[in-house]
This record gives structure tokens, sequence and C-alpha cells, in this order.
């Protein structure tokens, strides 16, 4: 069980600074740093890359993505660290 | 029948810590411990896993994910157990 | 006619605990016992069961549906009773 | 000419008690009588029949509509009886 | 030019009492004497026809339609009747 | 560089009486001469054509244009006179 | 990392006057200069270009984007000047 997490915001604030998976509607995905996010869940990410069923795609740098294209954003390297 | 369920999202205060099924739009399906909710159905899950007709497709660890990607969340296991 | 409908929300609330159908976007249906709604017409049925025109997909027990993914909600059978 | 429309809602009013037909996205068609709306556009049918080109398809009885489904309302057989 | 259209909806309250094309998404076509319509552009027409590719599809009669079904709204004879 | 566009609302404004290209969903785009729009970006076209790759596809005058079935609005020719 | 990064459209407001891609749902992508944006993330881009898998398609001028239709926008090259 992961500790401190009691709104979901919580765990995009524990993520900042740190690599995230994001999966996004149409089957596109990227990796990132999670540096910024709001309410919208719009979100910031430096180092981003698209990838493509596990490959490199496209190098994207730093990127703002607009919330409503979000599916899922799972910091999930950071959260095994933890455990 | 179900005690105790008063509005919709008492359904989703019970099966906090424990784990549900998520259906996603798209066809997509997660399971996991659901940590944390809110109003706009936002919500966190750990130990996530991306399933696809009944066989494990992804180990997603934790995951939030937007409310308006889901269509259904089923903490079917939990409910049978208190029956 | 069924009396006592001012409002589209009436309808629901007559179907409290009993079975309702719930058609879905994208061709789902369920069936279950409608056990709680808010105004997003979110809702929470108890043993539900996905079907497939006609035939049982999969039962889901307690569940909840977002809102924005519901196309009509018909206590069918309980009006029938009424009339 | 209809009179005492000044407001896209009177139409529906006016309509109350009698019989609508619902165009739906995807093409879905519903007929039936309609009791009750609100300003979302969700409305209540008695009586509703899904119907597909021209022939029925499903037999609904009761029915609330949500809203953001609809395409058109249209109490047709009324209004030519009113001209 | 048309004189004395300030804001978009002054389009829509010039046309009242005339024939609009009105385009709605999924390649759907009314054509029909606009009565009535509000901030969300939901509008009521009267004597609507379904047009397909410049043939009459299927006569409507008073109908109200939703606006987020909406692409555009065109007075277009009664424009150049002014013009 | 353009000057004295400081939110994007200015680049419609300063587009008001001049020709504009309109992209919509669905592979629609209009031309005409931008009479009016308000902040959902609603607006009213004169003199409009929808274009198809380059050729006509239908003339259809004043129309009022939704907002949430644009992409973009470009006054390009009209910023090409003004650099 | 990206220094002074503290809420989304810290990026936005950073990207001012230099050249960002901005990736549109239905696979479009544009590349121009950031001029202008709110909090709809509504933007306008001047010597706006749509590309296609890397190569030049269309050259658009200045325009005005609605940001219900954008994934993500990208100062990538200015982020690589300041590393």
């Amino acid at each position: 069980m992961v500790n401190g997490i009691e709104r979901p915001l919580d765990v995009l604030n524990n993520a900042k600074g740190k690599e995230v998976l994001v999966q996004l509607k149409n089957n596109r995905q990227m990796v990132g740093t999670l540096l910024a996010f709001d309410i919208h869940i719009n979100i910031v990410l430096d180092n981003a890359k698209e990838i493509n069923e596990g490959e490199n795609k496209r190098s994207i740098g730093l990127t703002f993505l607009r919330g409503d294209t979000i599916i899922f954003i799972s910091p999930a390297s950071v959260v095994k660290q933890e455990d």
C-alpha cells in the first residue's frame, strides 16, 4: 500500500520531478519527467518521448499536454522504488 | 441488497483499499486497489494491471486515471464477500 | 399514463430498489437493481450483468456507472406492473 | 406558423402527454409519450419503442433518456393536428 | 456586407420566421422555418425536412434540435434577398 | 512578427470585415468574410463557401458557425497584406 | 531540469515569440511562432505551417487555434537552447 494518497492529485504531486508514463487517447503514449500539473490535468513533461508499442517514436523535449487527451498517468517506477 | 448506499460515490468510498475492476472507454480494462477518488471520478489505483479479455496485458503499478475515460468501476469481489 | 412524473429524475427515484435496463454508448447494455443516482446521472447498480443482444455476457455485481456513458435507463418491468 | 413558441423548450412543454419522435446519435430512434424534460434535455418517455428504419425494433416502456445523446425531438403528429 | 450583425446570435434573431439550412454533425442536414433559439443554440424549426445530398429524405414537421449537434445555420436565401 | 496581439481573440477582432479560412472538424473548410464572433468562438461568416481540397463545393452565403466544430480560423491573406 | 516551471501555463508563457510544434487531434500538426494563448489553451500562431509526417503540407500564416483540438504544444527547440 502506498501511504499518504488522500486525493487523486496527491499522486501527481508526489511524482513531480520524476519520470511518468502518460497514456493518451488514440493509443499515443509519452514518457517524460513531470514538471507541473493543474486541476484540469494539463501537465508539463520534460525530456518527453512518444513511444509506440515499446519503441521510441519521436523525441519531443519539453511539452505541454492538455488534460482532456489523457487516459492515465503512471509514476510506476517511482512507486516501485518506494515500496 | 447492499446497505448504506445513499449516493453513487458511497460505493467508491466503501471500495477504498480494496480491488476494483475499471472499465475504460475504447475497450481498455484495469484492475487494481482503489486508493483515492474525487468528484470528477478521477481515481488512483495501486498495483494496477491492464487486462485484455481476461488476460494480463501490462502491469502499470500506481496510476492516476482521469474520470472522463471511465465507463464503470466495480468493486465486485468486495460486495460478494459482504453479502 | 404514468402518474407522478414531474421531472426526469422522478423516474429514477421511483425505480430505486428495482431492476433497470441501462443502455450505454458503444452498444453495451446492463441490467441490475438501481441503488443510487445523482444529478450527473452517475448510478449504482447491484447484481449488474452486462448483456449482449439478449444473452448474458458478464456478471459484474455491484457497480458504479458514470453518467456520461449512459443513453437511457428503463425501469420497464416496474412500469408494466403499475399500469 | 405555430403560435406561442418563444423559446425552444416551449415546444417540449407543448408536447407533454403527446407522442414524440426522438432521434438519437448513432442512428437510434425512439417514439413514445413525452412525460417530462429538464434544461439538460434529459427526457422521460412512456410506452417508448426503439425503431429502426421504420420498423419496431424493441419495446422499452417507460424510459429516462439523457439529453446529450439526443439530436432532435419532434412532436410532429401533434403539430399537424393543430395546423 | 450585411448590416446590423454585432454578435453571432444577431444572425439567428434576424432569421426568425424565415427558412434556414441547418448542417448537423454526421452529415445530416435540415431545412425549415426558424421559430426560436437559445444561447445553447438549441433551435426550433417548423416544417422541417431532412435532406440528403439535395434530395428530401424525411419530413419532420415541428422539431426541437439540440445545439450540440449543429455545425452551422445558414439563413442563406434570406440574405440574398437583402443584398 | 504581428503587432498588437495580446490575447487570442485579438486576432479575430482584427479580422472582422476581412476574409478568413475556417477549418472545421471532419475535414470541412469554409472561406468567408468574418462579421462577428463571441467567446465560445461561435462566428458569423458572410459570403461563405465550403471548399473541398481547393475546389468550391457549396455556396452558403451568410452563416452562423458553432464554435465547437472549429479547429482553426486563419485571416491569412489579411496578415500578408499587413506584413 | 527546466527551471521556473511552476504551473503548466508557464511553459506557454516562456514560449511566446518562439517556434512551437502543436499536435492536434486527428493527426494534424502545426509549427509556428506562438503569439498568444488563454486559459482555454486557445492559441495564436504566426507563420503557421501544417505538416504531415515531416513534410510541409500547407502554409497557413497567422492562425487562431481552438484549444479543444490540441493534444500537446512543444517549444522543443527553445528548451534545447536553454539546457
